[in-house]
């Protein structure tokens, strides 16, 4: 079995990496042959060669939203893309996610589609805090904007935009989650999602559940998907709103990597090559602490290892700039305050008092 | 860091695979470039590109004890071969290791050496039933004859031969362990071992370890040793003696992939690489069975997957026969019995009525 990921970032090499044991041949596209997961396949291609990629591989997936589109068309036309070109549609224009969602009865926060700041000024009175996404702008906290009594802030560019109602939540959630290629399906338990400036910093799963294995599984059927997905929640009053959904494993479910009967990154490897995805078992309270915007030498890694229950996934990344995630370090406890405890004496080892430094724009 | 490995067989696979997460560079050597080990390796190396291999390795380790001399020398002249050589060359010679393993007042087998079949037959009225092993022959029940009432068996070739006093055993069980330059040592818990026509068939852990992590304490320290070692026990009456040690990860570890706090692999690429080996914790019973000397095509597959916990490593070999193991599929489950009831269920998909077949010599 050969398998085609297009991008070619940490989740496809962590893709690799626990898709190996299966004995498949994995091949891997991106801009350059530099990226990890280019380094890691069995071969290596460039966008511009997306043709002989597609040719060469079983099934295609992707890691990332935002790969070639040669990539993506060309796998869908020979029937090998999957989960398929239409959560990658979606995702790429927050407005049609956002619409999607709302139209299926799945719970969001109340939202509106902006064409302009004009638009935005003049329908804002709607809600007392707000946060306006463009549309088609990044992630991690790009192109976002909190506008609060009604004033745009100072620079906002023009541009299309998702504004949603601010939701002042208890809790960021993360459920993960996969569908094989017969429609069974098979579900993380929910992690709670700690953010710093707008990018994820730890996690810790298990949370409650509040009811969203059954909005992810009715996600799940309606995209007739097959592979794993990931999708964000915001948690208020015990009530679940839909945040996001990633068509891909996500930096959210990393903590399966330790410490679960089998990780996101095996489970999509399996469903999308016609394997059964069995009901993953969480062994034992697990989280992650992500390494962002900072080299880690032999010495601070010996210091994070020599905490118990720790490893480290280094991504070997060419650059290391502030927000860049470069790495995460898993963290497995008898408790989910345990694995909490452990995360807040490895932030001490990775960040000290300069957290805030490692993550600025 | 650039970790080097000697031999390109399914272990060197398996420890680059774990040690991926690090970030380390590897680099692998064998006869040739078509080992798994070496297709998986950042470079692969010939014997022959031996001094090339050792200068482009900031250690070097072996995943077998029968690779090229000229490798192992190299790289002690160096001061970069771990676990050294020692090890290696008392397992060169099988009545080193046992004559090594007495004088240190390790429990063995009552035993001794001889250098032809006369010899043998002089001596061996000393005991009931024998073992005669070739000092210099294989593994996995090669080079083995049953002596039994002095009786040499027909066919038995001239050789030089340790002959022990056949131990009825129990059981037979492996400890797993690790220890760090610093002399920090770490346990995995013992497996029990099923063989069959000498060779391991399953394992599952834990078990009780009768006093085995302590003389595998001892011998870690006797032999100066960094990195992970495989030690087998035969246990009678309670009473455990050492059958032998391979300096090495080992295949009655192999467990220790799925429902582990670390796999044996990543302990040994820490260990050698200078990074601290934390205490193992096993999450949940875990077992293996091996996949031997047959090829399983995508349905197998499916239907091993389908069974709750369990996870398959296909080692991609070039040849599949007999007696040539070429994967192993993982099991968890709540408890010990239950890994063996799963194992049982999995060994009648892989093999049916006709497992003697895929053991024959």
């Amino acid at each position: 079995m050969k398998i085609g990921i297009a991008g070619g970032g940490q989740l496809g090499w962590m893709m690799i990496n626990q898709g190996r044991k299966l004995g498949y041949h994995f091949n891997a596209i991106d801009r350059d042959l530099d990226y990890p997961g280019l380094r890691d396949a069995d071969r290596g291609f460039r966008y511009d060669q997306y043709r002989e990629f597609v040719d060469e591989s079983d099934v295609v997936t992707y890691e990332f939203e935002h790969v070639d589109d040669r990539v993506l068309e060309y796998a869908d036309r020979q029937g090998k893309l999957l989960p398929g070109m239409e959560p990658v549609m979606l995702k790429r224009d927050r407005s049609k996610e956002k619409i999607f969602l709302q139209r299926n009865g799945f719970p969001v926060a109340r939202f509106f589609v902006a064409d302009s700041i004009d638009h935005i000024a003049g329908e804002i009175d709607r809600f007392h805090k707000a946060v306006a996404k463009s549309t088609t702008g990044g992630y991690d906290g790009k192109g976002q904007y909190i506008i609060t009594d009604g004033k745009i802030p100072p620079g906002m560019p023009e541009d299309r935009y998702v504004v949603e109602e601010f939701v002042a939540y208890d809790t960021e959630a993360s459920v993960i989650a996969s569908r094989d290629v017969d429609g069974r399906k098979a579900f993380h338990l929910a992690s709670k999602n700690v953010n710093s400036k707008g990018m994820l910093l730890y996690n810790v799963a298990p949370m409650d559940d509040f009811g969203m294995r059954e909005i992810v599984s009715s996600l799940l059927d309606r995209l007739h998907y097959v592979g794993t997905i990931g999708v964000e929640f915001f948690i208020k009053n015990g009530r679940p709103l839909v945040n996001e959904f990633s068509p891909r494993v996500h930096n959210s479910g990393h903590h399966t990597l330790l410490g679960s009967s089998i990780s996101q990154f095996e489970q999509h490897v399996r469903a999308i090559s016609g394997l059964p995805v069995p009901e993953p078992q969480l062994f034992v309270p697990s989280g992650i602490l992500n390494i962002i915007g900072r080299e880690i030498d032999h010495d601070m890694m010996s210091r994070i290892l020599a905490v118990q229950g720790t490893q480290v996934y280094w991504y070997g990344k060419a650059g290391i700039r502030p927000r860049r995630k470069v790495g995460h370090v898993n963290v497995v406890s008898g408790t989910a305050e345990g694995v909490e405890e452990k995360i807040r004496s490895l932030m001490e080892i990775l960040y000290g008092e300069r957290l805030e430094d490692f993550l600025i724009y």
